[in-house]
């Protein structure tokens, strides 16, 4: 029996002993590293003593020095408290917080921030809605992770509202300008890099290079989006506000929850192909005020972190810790496992009824998204990741 | 008669005193901020009595507290030193080192890297070389500053050698992998953000949020370019390195440059309009080993600084001390004001010839390119932007 005395804290749970994500918790007397076990964070410098050389990694305010350090050191702390939270007895001063009771800052400085399109589905459901009259995938598509860079300056963290965008829309003869009316989400799955600097990262070495996984919310503004993204992609309509969990699982909790990418129907090019699986399945979950809208699979998408890794390096781009790339919006083959209200409206074509017998296009003010996920663990444990959710605010005033 | 004695000290000079960039140099005893005086470095920790309160934002390795400074401090730092270097007895300890025995990092932390398309002569010349069959100007360019977010962690210091890139580019039925064969630069200038974090800058305000005025080359491969940039924009054709200017230019020095963007013949939305003008003067120069293949002119460009900043942060984006944002290419009407190689070769039809009678379209390994540029100053004088200089190295071994 462990010391921890939580309900949530068990394998059948989503944070139970075979999860440990990292974040940062503050109670009020300043930010800290933490663990968290089941409804409760272990702030880490309360066990320090127990953690040898890789204490110093994570007695801070944030995740950078642990994301700057090594894939053995990583696995070394893992199992340090693997050790120390399976223990009967409290170790020394730790001290177990309740989640309710702490603020959940962003645990790591965004690097680069990199948005894939790697759901097949996605890629042409939008292709149709967005260019109904051309082919819905673009001839490049099941060659490359098609990808681009996003603004990290504003990566917020799971809680954090999001204010409603003002921006130009399509008009005649001159734009529109105001707040958006087509205020979108997209459920992701982020991957956060650490380990050493570096370039052309194969897809062999990937686990040197990932640290762990979160939930993305990439808020969306399609009329924005729409207006603006030719021919050099989508900007304002996204880098108003990208959500991330608070909390950051390991990758290494994850290995249960490898599985093969889907075959793309022709060869791959050498540095795309993989020596071992690195998709995942996770099956997502959209809630909208409470209503779950969609039930993603992740395991649907067509690149693995792997060959996003490989492929975002292999022109010599340098990969650091605190880079952060997103897979882009997970939808499946079925209208109920779209990640978009984009999609699941159909351009806004089509209501979407919630529980309480509302309905949608899409977002409306005071709207809530909470985004979840989990993943088959060990000798039928579940691995959770933690949710990411945000509320709209009005827009600003001019 | 200034105790600073470099004939290339001097007002009709791009580096005399009326241009004073900030940057950091090491000669072999760490990183320094420093000031730079014609052809020479003051460090600024030899004259930090001399600088009152704003010293401490000065005597470290980078100019990263500078830039988190406010415009006050910025204009207080800048009289001090001109005062500083026009005295004609040295002051206390100061110390001047010539360039030529200094190394000069990259000299601030870059936050978000955003690269524009402000140019209409470029986005033109483009649209007509890359989509023939269509209108050159796609509708959106004459209402906004098109613009994406590129890879800030790839951007590098004038001097930096860039490796030829590898990646894929179109093939038949497969897509080809290899280094690229059309390796090109992009003249641009760039805007060194700094003062409070901040959102929806007005165009008014935009003092307070850039600091300086850099000179970029943004490398692009543009055979991988041209495969993966729809339907989100350029990516590994881009991140592979972006250099920048080893010396800041303070805004301050470039008042007399201040000249209005051209009438778009149109109305502009109302957060698009300047109160003063924000376009600049500037005269751009790129040589192409030694020989000068294009003097662009950056007053030529359709969106000023101003306008491009406050497109970059309507729809709530902050912007933050060492975000960086570029122009775009700046080319000019005439063929020899074109600022890329795509539009000088006319995508590879033309040959360009250079001094010692060799002839290019695109960059071969070994090749140098220097982009240097120059404003009127006060009084007659030239205010400089330093140089940003690259030499290309083979592609890596796979």
């Amino acid at each position: 029996m462990s010391w921890v005395h939580d309900p949530a804290f068990a394998a059948d749970q989503p944070f139970g002993p075979q999860t440990l994500p990292y974040g940062v918790v503050d109670d009020g007397s300043g930010p800290r590293v933490a663990v968290r076990v089941g409804d409760h964070a272990l702030p880490l410098h309360t066990v320090a003593d127990h953690l040898g050389d890789v204490a110093e990694l994570v007695t801070g305010a944030s995740l950078d020095p642990l994301l700057a350090a090594t894939r053995t050191e990583w696995s070394e702390l893992r199992s340090r408290l693997m050790d120390l939270v399976g223990a009967s007895a409290t170790p020394g001063n730790a001290r177990l917080v309740p989640l309710t009771q702490v603020r959940t800052p962003l645990p790591f400085t965004v690097g680069d921030y990199v948005d894939f399109y790697c759901s097949r589905h996605h890629a042409e459901n939008v292709g149709r809605i967005m260019r109904p009259d051309g082919e819905p995938l673009l001839p490049n598509w099941t060659h490359l992770p098609v990808g681009y860079h996003g603004r990290s300056g504003t990566v917020v963290v799971s809680g954090t509202d999001v204010v409603r965008p003002h921006g130009q829309r399509r008009g005649n003869p001159l734009p529109h300008f105001g707040p958006t009316g087509r205020l979108d989400v997209e459920a992701e799955v982020g991957f956060v890099c650490g380990g050493p600097v570096s370039r052309r990262v194969k897809t062999s070495d990937v686990a040197d290079h990932i640290f762990g996984v979160v939930l993305v919310n990439d808020w969306s503004a399609r009329d924005i989006q729409g207006w603006e993204y030719q021919p050099l992609g989508p900007f304002l309509g996204k880098s108003f506000a990208t959500s991330v969990s608070a909390w950051v699982t390991p990758l290494d909790a994850l290995a249960v929850a490898r599985v093969a990418v889907p075959d793309p129907g022709h060869p791959r090019l050498p540095y795309l192909v993989e020596d071992s699986p690195w998709g995942l399945d996770l099956r997502l979950s959209v809630s909208w005020n409470g209503t779950v809208v969609a039930r993603p699979q992740f395991a649907d998408m067509a690149y693995s972190c792997a060959q996003q890794l490989a492929h975002m390096t292999v022109n010599g781009a340098t990969v650091r810790p605190g880079d952060l790339f997103a897979s882009g919006t997970v939808s499946g083959a079925e209208r109920d496992q779209r990640g978009c209200f984009l999609e699941l409206s159909w351009g806004g074509r089509d209501q979407i009824t919630l529980a309480d017998g509302v309905t949608r296009t899409f977002l409306e003010d005071g709207d809530t998204v909470v985004i979840s996920a989990s993943a088959p663990g060990e000798d039928g444990s579940v691995v959770g990741l933690a949710e990411v959710a945000g509320t709209v605010l009005p827009a600003a005033e001019d």
